[in-house]
């Protein structure tokens, strides 16, 4: 027995998206056919409107529904503070935190030969056009860390170095409510060699 | 900073699949928001395609794309036996497994009395008019191993026992590739109970 077509389907659209196997594609899929009709539209023209209405912020390249996005347009972040992250929900990630003022610049990816991807399809063309129009008193690097992530902000750093008078990357350390146990081996290293007094 | 509001309407109506978080919608919008506009118009079209097209068969009540599903149209199948099972997807499951040669009937959910579900909720009356009109010469009830599914199958089998010669229950016991560790109780016990014979 097949699967009907248009389920078959369905879960193939599915599992394009991001950590989604065969398997959580088909039990999605599942789950669409157990909605009401009413649901299924609600949900495909909620995909439908976000492709419409979401677009890349013409400062940031971070996600909005304005052309430029609440954070670039608003004077009271620190607009000489520039945080680099590699994707658009990284800003929403570090917003929740609300540990940060300053705006961003998302560069759309990291540096990933392999798949072909170097600086000209990242966003660093414009960070650097950015940097030499409004200037900036410091810009973090907040790329993943990962060995794309890491290349990344090595390329940045050599090739802005001259733009802004300070980069820093975040720093790199245990995570809160990890066990030592689970951690590896480089985080542990980062973790002693940036260890800091008790009162810092 | 607040999320678009086109995306927080997105990750709630994601938010609705079985087995996805707030967290995890967010994650499949952002994985949407990175779909190229083709992409997310086939996504919702065939969520809209696979609701318009995908019914219950009119007998088993399982998922198909035409009136009366490829199992139970299909003759070479002994449609004799019929296997209960909650949901139309245990059918595929089931079908995937290559293990069994009858045909279906699906329930549609399981007695819950806390949450509404009573036996007029469930296909239980066409599965009566069922074996009243054609018969059967085994029902097999593959309702859950949970207490709902306990129920149904209890209930079913005090409803049934007057129209059907057999009435047989899956078997109960160690899953193939588990570890003794990991299993409950309530398996071993069945595991033990249910126990055979090295040449059986």
């Amino acid at each position: 027995m097949q699967y009907p077509e248009s389920l078959d389907r369905l879960s193939r659209e599915l599992s394009r998206l991001p950590g989604i196997g065969k398997k959580t594609a088909l039990r999605l899929a599942f789950g669409i056919l157990r909605y009401t009709p009413e649901e299924a539209a609600n949900l495909a023209e909620a995909i439908r409107q976000v492709k419409e209405r979401i677009h890349h912020c013409n400062i940031c390249h971070g996600f909005t529904d304005l052309g430029t996005c609440s954070v670039c347009i608003n004077q009271m972040r620190n607009q000489r503070l520039i945080c680099v992250v590699e994707q658009p929900n990284n800003v929403f990630q570090i917003e929740r935190s609300r540990v940060y003022q300053g705006v961003y610049h998302v560069l759309l990816g990291a540096l990933s030969p392999l798949e072909g991807i170097g600086p000209d399809q990242l966003q660093i063309r414009s960070l650097r056009k950015r940097l030499e129009k409004d200037g900036a008193d410091e810009l973090i690097l907040a790329t993943n860390p990962t060995v794309q992530g890491e290349a990344t902000a090595g390329f940045l750093q050599s090739e802005l170095v001259d733009l802004v008078p300070q980069i820093t990357r975040l720093a790199r350390g245990l995570p809160a409510g990890g066990d030592l146990e689970y951690v590896d081996e480089i985080t542990l290293q980062e973790a002693f060699s940036g260890r800091r007094g008790w009162h810092d």
